[in-house]
């Protein structure tokens, strides 16, 4: 299938091709393809042979390749196919690849809104009966739109950034008034990202159908979540400094192209969405994450069953004429499974706190200085072939004093 | 004080030298300083008198002089204020000023994220008296940290920009599931927004005494609100669609150095706020704010007894780590005071709806298409001199079909 020898095991199969932004040495952030252990260096093979659109690799982000659209995005993947499949390209490819051990990644774009969904069904009510252990857990509109919200664009961060562990107001049900210190119940969310290409415009809704005109492709999120200060916080107006701190998304971008044996039928939807919110080819990528703290496999979420489809997010998102911009992120949500060991947060596998988790041989609740969390994820073809996300990884350092 | 000819009743006297970016016919937009009923082309001046920066004025947003910082800003004040005070500029300065009725003014900045807060007890209580009206109408954390969520950044327009009234999910408290239409109760909030300059780092929050280093100035805020989408979506994550359509913003920013005289002591906060939040000299500005429908006053919301200071909002905002990036916005959240005719809304001023205004000799409660609402607003100095603060507008047209 390719020239390029690829280690067994490798995430980025020759059909992948995600794109990324790279830096070696003291040279200029520029776009890279990943394939197996190495990347082409995009710029000078697109520029040699006159691509269109070669400048955008040139680029310290991906915005400027995301805003051309799909028909630059599929003529590109074409391009990127026949440098790996034909072995007439090797000459012209040879001498720019370089291995990924030989680079640093960036933040692949830059972030313009980022919004925050809440598309499990299980993480929903799991958060509910945590929560709000006195009420249903599913509040009335869960099933009728995809809630969700927005978060701070500006700390989107490259995966491998620390995380320092965030200080804030923190009240327990039983103190009479919150104290200030680091947080005590820092927390991971593990989601799948969605990167907007195509912009739309102000006052026209984007209808689920024309999902694929706007959106180029996915990125693994770990939105870090401190409880204890959102518990606090998040009356009447929504998470705010429990989330703010950070959010760390993997370096590699997969085209919606690439996983497109991989998608399956959304599951049902009862009672039945609003006429804007349907449609008769809704689908879900297959995907499975895998969580790591300290290296150990703690939880392995299953994306297929989320209960909204990411084109009736953005449908939504756009029905009251917000537009959607080159750059615009916006997220699953957290992916829980009904499985105990398919919960993507530590708040859920260890139940608040209450059954602590055996990790490397210790009892383990929420995040302790030092620990590690890296998430990986694969999608599934219809064939059983598997298409790698890549990881998105984040160490915790101490609160600043 | 100055030899420019300023019109009586002017917004911009001699000393406000408020930032914008206007165009005019085909030219590319650049930045202005206003000056009575005209203004200054501030690039070719300050690119002929060699004035360190002068470049950033021949751009199209102020980012770029916004990221400078204080002394730059000082700097560039000083010589504005010798430009329009000093005789001996004429020749220099009256090639180059334009008359406001000759220019489009743009969106001054180019926004990175839009923070919203609640910091106005009087709105606070008034609208959970009116959406939660079987609890107490403040919160039990409202007093101890200035409450806030993120906005959509993508949807902050210019004055003058028209709005498309939004349609969603509108779910009234006796229907047994919601529809899809039109917002019935589309609404405003008179808000002051605070514009930052100068970034400040990861894991490092900003101590309440360091506002002055980062944020530059002012600008009128209307952000725009449906109130039936809001109420149906917004628990447990917060306000999106009933918000995200359009938040309009003045089109002159004034800077903290022109509002210097008009800054007051904060009121008196109890409880006591934690540490990180306190300071011996918080202030909040004299700002009165004038709402007009379609050419009649409304409501003179006062700012000056809003509960939080901006400057414990960037020490709140920050202090879990969250970065500040030039083009951040974070705006007060709804102005109102206690009297009827103070309130920052139109829920607020017709009670939910059920106690009509009379405007214009009809009864009046949410907005109706080709409704027009401008919000004005000026601050006052110790020794009673008014700096204005413009205007922002904008017109209600009907929903998308």
């Amino acid at each position: 299938m390719t020239w390029i020898d690829i280690p067994e095991h490798s995430p980025f199969g020759p059909d992948t091709l995600p794109l990324g932004v790279f830096r070696t040495g003291d040279e200029e952030p520029r776009v890279g393809a990943a394939i197996g252990d190495q990347l082409i260096d995009l710029a000078p093979v697109a520029s040699a042979q006159m691509l269109d659109g070669a400048q955008w690799f040139a680029e310290p982000t991906l915005n400027g390749f995301l805003a051309l659209g799909r028909p630059a995005w599929q003529a590109t993947r074409e391009w990127l196919l026949d440098l790996v499949r034909n072995e007439a390209q090797r000459d012209a490819v040879e001498p720019h690849l370089i291995p990924l051990s030989a680079v640093t990644m960036q933040l692949p774009f830059e972030v313009a809104d980022y919004v925050d969904f809440y598309a499990s069904e299980q993480h929903a009510s799991n958060l509910g009966r945590l929560f709000r252990p006195d009420s249903e857990p599913l509040l009335p509109n869960w099933k009728h739109l995809p809630v969700g919200y927005h978060g701070r664009a500006g700390t989107i961060v490259a995966s491998g950034t620390e995380i320092v562990r965030p200080s804030g107001q923190r009240k327990p049900p039983d103190a009479a008034a919150p104290d200030f210190g680091p947080s005590r119940r820092l927390d991971i969310e593990v989601e799948l990202g969605y990167v907007v290409g195509r912009p739309s415009t102000l006052g026209r809704p984007v209808p689920v159908d024309a999902f694929e005109e706007h959106v180029y492709g996915v990125v693994l999120v770990n939105d870090w979540s401190a409880r204890d200060l959102q518990a606090w916080e998040y009356v009447p107006l929504g998470p705010f400094l429990g989330k703010s701190f950070a959010t760390s998304i993997s370096p590699w971008v997969v085209s919606l192209d690439a996983l497109r044996d991989a998608a399956i039928p959304l599951g049902p939807q009862d009672p039945p969405v609003l006429p804007y919110l349907a449609g008769d080819r809704l689908t879900v990528h297959d995907i499975t994450f895998e969580v790591r703290l300290n290296g150990q496999l703690v939880s392995t979420p299953k994306y297929k069953e989320l209960y909204w489809s990411p084109a009736q997010m953005v449908a939504h998102m756009t029905v009251n004429g917000a537009t959607l911009r080159t750059g615009d992120l916006f997220a699953s949500g957290t992916v829980s499974g009904p499985g105990p060991d398919e919960r993507g947060s530590f708040i859920e596998l260890s139940w608040g706190g209450r059954e602590p988790l055996t990790v490397n041989g210790e009892q383990r609740t929420f995040l302790e200085d030092g620990d590690e969390v890296t998430i990986t994820g694969w999608a599934q073809t219809s064939s059983g072939q598997r298409i790698g996300l890549g990881e998105v990884t984040g160490r915790i350092t101490p609160a600043v004093g």
